[in-house]
């Protein structure tokens, strides 16, 4: 977290803008790109369950955008109230400003700009039972995206994005997550930094490698933390990133296929590891 | 299959084409329009490793292109005179044209026009051990990508796609199947048949449904095939299939996400329904 997010917020403002080159809508429209993302700290979320997402996980709103049509549905509207009350801007637009802002041709009603929020490396100090997942150089924003979603649902505690890994904050990412972006926290580090912090990690350390010995079902993953290595999409685990696991572990595959999809890989294996912490409530009729 | 796919086909021919507007590129470029596709029952597969998979797979290419820098490139003449043999046409085009055919600014060097196939229902006569994945109204291009590829990985028998899905040879699902699109069979049914068909089906018919009342991992999916029932990305198995499955199961989730993407819940299942078949053979530093 940036100084940014701590400085004084007054209650905010609510505008009608409907030009595609008002000032403040080209800003937002440039958060399509990842240099602006940056520059500005900023990203955006779309539709009102996201926004609802943030919101209650403690995000910082910018800027609440929303379709005229929106006008006095309540729930719409107490989501700008929420924005103004909180110092943000909130923009009533037409829809072609929220088709042009999110590129889609049928948009969300409500659009939210929200301040980035990575954690830090040093304060990731997993306790027993925990779970993390570190990503080494992931390309796909779907793949990102599904792999947040999946680390959410299971109860793992993170995701470690090591070296230049694609963004978590795009478009395409942030749609994948279906509001996880907003539950799991995100460390962004380079291999160096990564490989320091490894070292004071008291747990056990998992990589998949299609030359790994040991079946993925053949781990306790009970004992202490774990955290899950996986390498990315093109290349698996470079060998200082294979070399820095406790154990490589490999998923068995019968086909032809020679290797799975990262996202499917990842929850084959944080099903595995956390089979055990997830029991399913016994039911009547089961 | 379809009738022409059995036609007499004659040794094929070489041309060189760089106009974006030759009549026979212009046909390739619809292709990227599922009217097209359908039309002409025909698919784009990118890059020689796709191209690969389907001749070993016995598909039957129509046409072949590949871009002037792959003159001379053993491996890519080799998959030139293949087509010729089988009586198809190879293009030898410019990067401008493959880059427009398959809307990508870094175009693979090789692009092949395939026959599309699929099988039909009354021909999946599954023996015991078999499995196979029923997906209801699939949407997502790379979700059904993802699946296809699993299914090949798990050794699963193949896809029955039930209802209105997206197209199994759009680009990206092909894309997303990394070759799998080659190796696993496809179905396309409607609801009514699918559910006629179901009634002969002598295994156990499993769905995924947030209400399952059973635990995924508490099934014995070892007695005879097994049918992997999977609903779409926004509302689940509706009513009918639901009630059609021998039994629904529930993958736990500890996290505020309401579900996992379609693609990992559908690899999470088929793990556990391969769990005994797919043993890890044991290593020497195991
Ligand atoms: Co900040
Ligand atoms: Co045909």
């Amino acid at each position: 977290m940036s100084g940014h997010d701590n400085e004084r917020r007054r209650p905010g403002q609510v505008k009608e803008v409907t030009s595609l080159t008002n000032p403040i809508i080209k800003d937002i429209r440039a958060l399509a790109q990842k240099k602006y993302r940056d520059r500005e700290h900023a990203f955006i979320a779309e539709g009102q369950k996201l926004v609802i997402d943030a919101f209650d996980a403690g995000w910082t709103i910018r800027t609440l955008l929303y379709a005229k049509a929106g006008r006095g549905n309540e729930a719409v509207e107490r989501l700008a109230a929420r924005t103004v009350a909180s110092g943000g801007l909130v923009l009533i637009v037409s829809e072609k400003v929220l088709s042009t802002i999110t590129k889609r041709d049928n948009p969300q009603m409500v659009v939210g700009v929200f301040e980035q929020k990575t954690a830090k490396l040093e304060t990731v100090k997993p306790a027993d039972g925990d779970v993390w997942v570190a990503l080494d150089r992931v390309r796909d924003p779907g793949n990102l995206g599904t792999v947040l979603r999946t680390v959410d649902a299971v109860g793992a505690k993170g995701v470690i994005l090591v070296g230049d890994c694609t963004d978590p904050f795009s478009f395409e990412t942030v749609r994948a997550t279906m509001g996880s972006i907003f539950a799991v926290p995100i460390v962004r580090t380079g291999e160096e930094a990564f490989l320091a912090w490894r070292k004071g990690f008291a747990g056990r350390v998992v990589g998949t490698h299609l030359k790994g010995s040991v079946d993925y079902r053949a781990v306790d993953y009970k004992k202490g933390p774990v955290l899950l290595l996986m390498g990315n999409e093109q290349q698996g685990l470079p060998d200082r990133l294979a070399e820095s696991c406790d154990t490589l572990v490999r998923i068995p595959q019968a086909g032809r296929a020679d290797s799975l999809n990262l996202a499917v890989a990842t929850g084959v294996m944080l099903y595995e590891i956390r089979r055990e912490a997830l029991p399913l409530e016994e039911r009547a009729d089961a």
